[in-house]
């Protein structure tokens, strides 16, 4: 599927507004969206939307009339991630060099992630059905599987790096905790760049245990 | 200090019985456990206390004579694993290639952390003031502190490792989630193998960012 018409798709679905729409209207939807970020950056998708109401202060019918999901208002609140997230991949294509290439989206993904653990949670496919994570997350993907296929070719990739490797690494990329979000930032990064030590081919490297499909 | 002088003594404050414990009150208190562990094995250390005694079928009151705080109730409940964990570091210093007995411990502990979500998450200091958990967890990391000093001066474990970055290991393994546990034991085994190649000393490794202090 093409990713770019994908996006624009659901983008034609989720920020269709009606051509009326007051702008009080407007502004408890703005801030219902910025309650929303907040809370899932911070706390994952696990906050109650009466949760989310409260901290936009607005009441849960008001919610439900812009957002009657979940899944609607996670989407439109992750529409800047998943177009910041399209950037790195793109960026990383576009590298002359696919393993300089293929460790900036690693870097770079694995910063973004650690900055919002909603998004974190929302990319590893928490809501299976949600069309635009899922297109962007897909598009992501495929970008990644392309890079891969170079930086393997050119003999810096370990040849028995598989995708799920990455979601691997993603996933314990979340569970980094620290008592700030400069601290997880720092500690992620840190990671990352152990991430890329593990995925470098090596004349030295022990074969892997079998993989594991996680998604 | 001696970490079985500090063991006992642990075990000396959180399993004193009185002597007449009548034999209804025993079996309450191994339920009261076995739903513990059961509870924080699958859902770590958030699952309320009330739930704990919902599971076991006995009254809060009778769980909170047993365990007046859920610290205690941890404690208790990782007893095991705590030793499981000794038995591990045990194994790595014995072992007279200092890199196989380090690599041995990252397999074993992930494996152990990943059977067993709540003492993962007992381990990484939730309870930072639960006597034994501590006692246990200085007992392991120094452990593994002298392992690697020695791996280092073998030079096979990188020079820039620092202890923290066993920390951030994990907690991303314990960032691992799946459809079962037999595929997050599986996918954990996957995460150790590539962990294991980020530690190894390489001539093509390249500096990492500063280590980030978590613990």
């Amino acid at each position: 599927m093409d990713a770019a018409a994908g996006l624009a798709k659901v983008r034609a679905v989720t920020v269709s507004l009606p051509h009326n729409l007051r702008s009080d209207a407007l502004d408890n939807r703005e801030r219902i969206l910025d309650a929303a970020r907040a809370a899932f950056a911070a706390e994952g998708l696990n906050v109650p939307m009466r949760e989310i109401a409260r901290r936009a202060g607005v009441g849960s019918a008001t919610l439900y009339r812009h957002f009657p999901t979940k899944q609607m208002l996670a989407t439109e609140a992750f529409t800047d991630q998943l177009c910041a997230c399209r950037a790195i991949v793109d960026e990383g294509l576009a590298d002359p060099d696919p393993w300089h290439g293929f460790c900036l989206v690693i870097e770079k993904v694995c910063e973004l992630h650690a900055r919002n653990r909603g998004f974190a949670a929302a990319f590893r496919s928490a809501f299976p059905n949600a069309m635009d994570v899922t297109a962007g997350r897909e598009y992501a993907l495929n970008s990644v599987a392309e890079l891969a296929r170079r930086a393997m070719k050119a003999g810096h990739l370990r040849p028995d790096f598989v995708l799920d490797d990455l979601i691997l690494m993603l996933m314990a990329n979340d569970g980094i905790h620290a008592t700030s979000p400069a601290t997880r930032v720092a500690a992620s990064r840190r990671f990352a760049a152990l991430a890329i030590q593990a995925f470098q081919a090596s004349p030295a490297a022990s074969p892997l245990p079998p993989a594991v499909f996680t998604r």
